[in-house]
């Protein structure tokens, strides 16, 4: 079955949407959130885990199953979904940013990047049709373009360049996609530059895509910059395609897209956070190390229907992390992944109920602005 | 409801028996292995998990519990069933081993012992009272005198000294337990001297204990001395109380063990072993992270029943683990803990239907003395 977008509602006063993606494994509702699941899984988490969290979507990073264990064993194995014990849809990232990331470790040429393996130091080289072929041997339901990720900060005429580089790249993308069962999506670079931002929409779109991202985002720009791009430059992309704000972001991030017409996002922070002992409620953020836990028998989050809050007490899980236990990742990762997944329902909720601009200030006033 | 053990059948060739434990928390079928949940968490485990793998008790440490988070914490959190959420049977141990193994941070007297803290340094004094205390603070429902666990090599004169030592405060344990619900098992030390264990038997036995423990095994001396102790000695124990064997062993220990009519066990190796990537199957010890694995589309072990093994291949859990994965913890300690209690089930079917010497036997072939 190919890949459906269906825009259901669009909010009465501020650009929010609710929409559904259908792919070959399954619906996922939008406004989504995509926990991260960087080297073939969400880190602590068994899938049954993630999906009773509400996650009807997960990412994994080309990149890294690329390097390891390699997209052929993935495929020889039965694709990612089998891989992974995840029969729910995937996203696919194109490898782009970890490349960027690499810094010294790589070189872009006009045909793509050639990099140091951060593992081995192995010499790859990935082009655009190569990362077509990974994303394809792994089967993800969403592949996205090799695209060049411009640093922040960059000059007008780099980040023009880098622009047109992407535009190029996401054309031989396009054309070197041979699976019907699998979406790809575009994505807009342009820096902080709303012109270039612009541009790249321009290019980027006519190519004709199932989907379309906003890259280049959260590396380090200030958050005012950030928004400026979701508010201006989301409205340009095509209403009835799925919009996608990577690697975003905090709760007030995510409120933030959604008001400016994004479906879609995906970011390490509750997963990550919750390794570190920094945990999400319904009042502050919680760093469960602290003292004051140490004899507290209340759960977590009294509002929370996660696993965790119905069955531990955060004395028990200060303990956990204090006494460096591998069940504190476990634990604290269910909490912070269901509450991202909670937030996303009830977005969809008030979205459906023509209340999405109330329960998103009631939400920014509770949390004091943090 | 009191400690209760009801012998349920002896074997017609071994010492081997099936017998029930029935506890304040529910009932234990022996013999039986308990997975070590050192620090109130059998590392890695969800208690649901522990569960789904078969078992009905677990053992807790109370020398890690005792120094972090503290007994009386516990106790106000409701107890160690309550803080953990294993509302099950749990075993917990004396502390004596613990303190034993710290060597010269710990210093004994006739009172007790004198320790510092593994984890801060500061001074602490365990005596059989105090453990005691700090075990009914639990609430656990098998609590353990303190013993002295002796040292291995260790002279004729010193082993029986230390014995003494134990008997002595196996007494004053006897005295100062307070709470009916909790069972209380006494430890026979002798080292690696029969007489000297004889003797340790015939001064711990008359004090009346709801069970009996062979401790100081395990603990540097040949296989062949901890298999002579556990066959000679166990006999000597009171057939109607149940008795176990701390900190043993391999499967094929437990297999020795119940053929002399030890009834519990408890041991690292299957939770210690998983996180090390070495996993216990039909056939063979495992090492995940051979390259062998690497297009290994099969499960750990064919005729394994465990969550691992009915939804992943040895290619992913060989990536989890060499990619450093949380994942790779979590999935193979759930394999060794099923593989464990899995052995048990089929020592106490094989007892019910009078064939455990020939279950033994094949097992013991099968593994081709590995």
């Amino acid at each position: 079955m190919p890949f459906q977008f269906d825009l259901l509602k669009k909010d009465h006063t501020t650009a929010a949407r609710l929409g559904k993606m259908t792919t070959a494994h399954g619906i996922v509702n939008t406004p989504a959130f995509m926990p991260v699941g960087t080297q073939g899984t969400v880190k602590s988490m068994l899938p049954e885990e993630i999906k009773n969290c509400g996650a009807q979507i997960i990412l994994g990073n080309t990149y890294h199953l690329y390097l390891r264990p390699g997209h052929e064993i993935i495929k020889k194995m039965g694709g990612l979904h089998k891989f992974i014990n995840w029969p729910q849809p995937i996203l696919t990232d194109s490898g782009g940013f970890q490349v960027y990331s690499l810094g010294a470790l790589r070189k872009i040429t006009a045909d793509g990047v050639m990099f140091n393996s951060h593992i081995d130091g192995s010499k790859h080289f990935l082009t655009p049709q190569k990362v077509i072929e990974i994303q394809e041997a792994l089967g993800s339901d969403i592949m996205m373009c090799l695209d060049e990720c411009t640093p922040y900060p960059a000059s007008e005429k780099e980040t023009k360049k880098s622009l047109e580089l992407t535009a190029k790249w996401a054309n031989l993308c396009k054309k070197a996609k041979k699976n019907d069962e699998q979406a790809l999506f575009g994505i807009v670079q342009g820096g902080t530059y709303l012109d270039l931002r612009k541009q790249s929409v321009e290019e980027t779109v006519p190519l004709g895509f199932d989907g379309y991202a906003l890259g280049g985002v959260s590396v380090g720009e200030p958050k005012e910059i950030m928004y400026a791009i979701a508010e201006s430059i989301t409205p340009m992309l095509p209403e009835n395609k799925p919009r996608y704000l990577m690697g975003v972001g905090t709760p007030e991030d995510i409120l933030f897209g959604v008001s400016c017409g994004i479906d879609m996002f995906d970011c390490v922070i509750p997963t990550r956070s919750a390794r570190h002992g920094l945990l999400f409620t319904n009042k502050e953020k919680i760093v469960i190390k602290n003292a004051r836990f140490r004899e507290d028998n209340a759960p977590l989050d009294e509002t929370c229907d996660c696993y965790t809050c119905k069955n531990y007490s955060r004395a028990y899980l200060r303990h956990l992390y204090i006494a460096n236990e591998i069940l504190a990742m476990v634990l604290n990762t269910i909490h912070n992944v269901r509450y991202y997944l909670r937030l996303m329902e009830q977005i969809r909720e008030a979205l459906d109920k023509n209340r999405f601009i109330e329960f998103k200030n009631e939400f920014l006033n509770k949390k004091g602005g943090t």
